[in-house]
């Protein structure tokens, strides 16, 4: 049975991508980049296999490598999340335990999908999968993918059983979200999974944020954290607007061509590349490269906002 | 690189559910039985690792055990095709080199999820994954598990670039199954996915049916397949409906209490375990079981058809 | 209080389109020729302000002029159903008797939309309506335009409880219309709103036919209606092919461009002008027309099933 | 054509209930009653024929009779806006102009419904509607009812080409307003329609809120209005809180035994009538109404927030 004193789930916390090589394996090295860069901009932790990290699209070995190299390149300077993203309670399972062995901190669960669930059957989930594991459980509502929601009812539930030690917000329902903080108190932590709103978040009690913009921007999101800590609201709204603004590099795809998730994950990476943290820009199959084009328009907005040297 | 010629993709072809011992490991004994009672009521394939067989909830082991059993009792008599259901290309081809390395005929494969694909990413998809094996693969549509459809364009891209071998339909949408039909033709096997539909789905073209409901009642559907066989419209008109009134077991559970997916897959276990074809009714975490009163129910419309000794 | 007796629905009754003139007012003329053009087609009924009648488009005074022509130039040769379709029950009762007041047989009314209605309160809604007007309802179950369904359950207790005299099913769901027909009985005529399984319909039961294509093709789906009631089966799989392949005019548009309402009304409003029926083909505001080519691709498919002299 | 000064589309603005009487008419006096309550409570504006206001349940005599009174009654005191919602542009016109002549300062107008439109033809349907009135319009987003969304690139169109005055937005998406507040800018009012997070919409650049809840509680979002345009975000925030706890009266009713609409608008209404400003709580049929014991649960929350006398 987990312990869940110990995880410190506040502040920045970016969901960081999986780079891979020319081969489509794990590329550990620019992954020690990525995770250095995050470090060195003072981010607050790292979480790796997210929805941004690929987590559906990844093997086990990628699953594996990810969890590895993170752990190693922080080597416990702060906390390494991972994710046990699977569609049922003994895959999580599997996924959360191997992950503890690696050294993870803390594993992120959804609800089940691809089955439907009631509300009850969603607590029994994370009810089995705590049990199994000496590992703290962040419980993780995107309902985007997996189409059921963890309700403030049913993350409270969690909280009050103790079944998970923090929740992880990526509906996007900011009234839901104000449900689950006034619902659950402090001493539960809530992230939100936002990068357009995590100043109103972090003002209204977040503990912290997991933006996926972080990979490439890690140094806006430290600076709004701590301008909302310091309680400069101007500072932190100005900071917001400008990451706003920023992660239109992720809708920059021509959604006739390729998907959503592509479109968004595919504009990170190529951020990164050009950035130089990353080798190549590529992502997992199925999912469908940015094209020339798109790429350009990316680097102009980083270009714009003063990320990439001219 | 598969060939797909071989498979006997046509028939009947229940998707068997996984029965599970005290422990919830894998009930071998029990799934020997259910096979064996399969094949006695003349069925033309089975298909293990499906929705109905819970494959998003079974861990690495029971993946392996139901494969296992399945090709050893059946011994050849049929063909047996196993669900490679995972949220990606590289998942997908672990899961499905594991199956074919253990002897099932064929694999079934839905469209990418958690992400949310463009239709030419679910092509690719099926590109990595045929390009990746030695086995069959047999597309998988459906959307109330995976959120997206396989459009009958995609299917018919599938078909021609013999990226599948077969289709199973289990959108409930005959305009777009016909559609297939008419796109895909005689050569490539599509199969119906419907208990409530099954005769007309044959009667339009449908090479076979893999029916949930086929567990409890193989002989039912040998009939009905039977019957549109030798076009004695009459015969199947009545088999369907006395089918579709047996279907009924799979909602009497109630939907404030318990999950659909808990409500249908328990009502099929418990009807087995009332037949003596399983030693347990538990389905695997988190589904909730049914409670008495909903057996019971089960257990009336069981003995209404005469499929339970009084 | 109506009198369920007197209204035949059955065989084939096209919701027809609203024809319009160059101010956008009803072109009655043109209306009178479709008419006419169904009538010498051989339907059985013609329904004015369904869906494909742009009804949710049409103001009162479009709304009656439809209603006054339709009543006017059948002249009883055939019952003419109109729809009373409003967000809420008093709309519908105003439009109802609107149009009871103008002559139309029976009125064809949706649940209630916008707001979110409990299935009971969708029976209230049919009761209300039946209370308050003296012409028969046919309930009209379309989800893909109101977002809730008539589900079997609720059908058949408008249909036990005389609250309509006959539903008209839209929705798709062949295994939902199945489960109709099994509850309701003969007494209670289901129709089928479908152009793409019309003859499967037909053979299991449904007691017509109500095609947005028959507008275009009245002749094609009197055709079909009589080789299903002459039992010849071949004769009505091969004129439903060639009406699907016909159908496919409402899918030619960019959706990219207009809508999916547009570009569907549109393409039987562009057929209906080239084969010389309707003067205009232009469409109630907002939508926005088929373009140069589209039009011609209607054309195309139209010379290609000989329904446009070359 | 529409002059659009002179609208002051912000402060407090509740979307007022429909008051019937025991023949389900238009209870005029309750209405007057109504008004002056939230007149003396310092309210910057009405709205009526909302969805609060049951738009979709209303014939023409209540629509009618609603404007009718809230244009007496407020006496010119604040702008009173009237709901034109209707599926289409024509009915939109109509329902608009007869507002418009009854003395309504501003008409409030959805997208169009029941139709599937494309983004462009929802711009038309603004542009026409525009075109036809003399009246400012308020574009008004309401996925839950219409089905589809006022994207922020729509909104922003309607304002670049003055089709409407300001916008209202009940998405509950705040990513998505900050969006319309960024591109659209300070001239072009956006109104909150949340309960729930109107203290956030406020401090972000919302003009005003349009609480269903402030027919109940209108000191209580006076106070919040209040407390931002003061900059005291602590007594906005303990308000809000406040506000919230009260909110949930609209959820106490079973949703195994009525709708959601007839949930929430049978509470706002229970609580005018325990109040004393309403006769008698009732709703437009089909609602069906709170029983007694969801109206005492009503009546607990009114009393624990001082707002009944005990």
């Amino acid at each position: 049975m987990a312990t869940e004193t110990g995880l410190a789930a506040r502040g920045v916390i970016p969901p960081l991508v999986t780079p891979l090589d020319e081969h489509g394996d794990v590329d550990r090295r620019s992954l020690e980049r990525l995770v250095s860069f995050q470090l060195e901009a003072g981010v607050d932790g790292v979480f790796v296999g997210g929805s941004t990290g690929e987590i559906a699209l990844l093997d086990g070995e990628q699953r594996r490598a990810v969890v590895e190299v993170a752990v190693g390149t922080v080597a416990g300077a702060v906390p390494v999340l991972a994710g046990a993203v699977a569609t049922g309670t003994r895959p999580v399972i599997e996924h959360a335990r191997q992950a503890a062995r690696l050294g993870a901190d803390a594993v992120v669960v959804t609800g089940p999908f691809y089955v439907q669930p009631h509300p009850d059957e969603i607590v029994t989930h994370f009810q089995r999968v705590r049990d199994a594991l000496d590992v703290p459980v962040v419980a993780y509502d995107i309902p985007s993918a997996v189409g059921t929601r963890l309700t403030p009812e049913v993350v409270s539930t969690l909280a009050e059983a103790r079944l998970a030690v923090a929740v992880k917000d990526s509906s996007g329902d900011i009234a839901a979200f104000r449900e689950i903080l006034r619902r659950t108190g402090p001493a539960f932590p809530a992230l939100t999974g936002s990068e357009l709103f995590a100043d109103t978040a972090l003002e209204l009690g977040a503990a912290g944020v997991v933006p996926g913009l972080g990979n490439v921007d890690p140094h806006g999101f430290v600076r709004l954290h701590r301008a909302v800590a310091d309680g400069d609201v101007r500072a932190a709204r100005a900071e917001q607007e400008r990451l706003a603004r920023l992660f239109t590099i992720t809708t920059v795809a021509d959604r006739a061509r390729i998907g959503v998730t592509a479109g968004a994950v595919g504009a990170l990476k190529a951020a990164l590349a050009l950035r130089g943290v990353l080798d190549h820009p590529a992502a997992n199959p199925p999912l469908l490269p940015l094209d020339e084009s798109e790429t350009r328009a990316v680097a102009d907005l980083l270009t714009e906002q003063g990320l990439l040297g001219s």
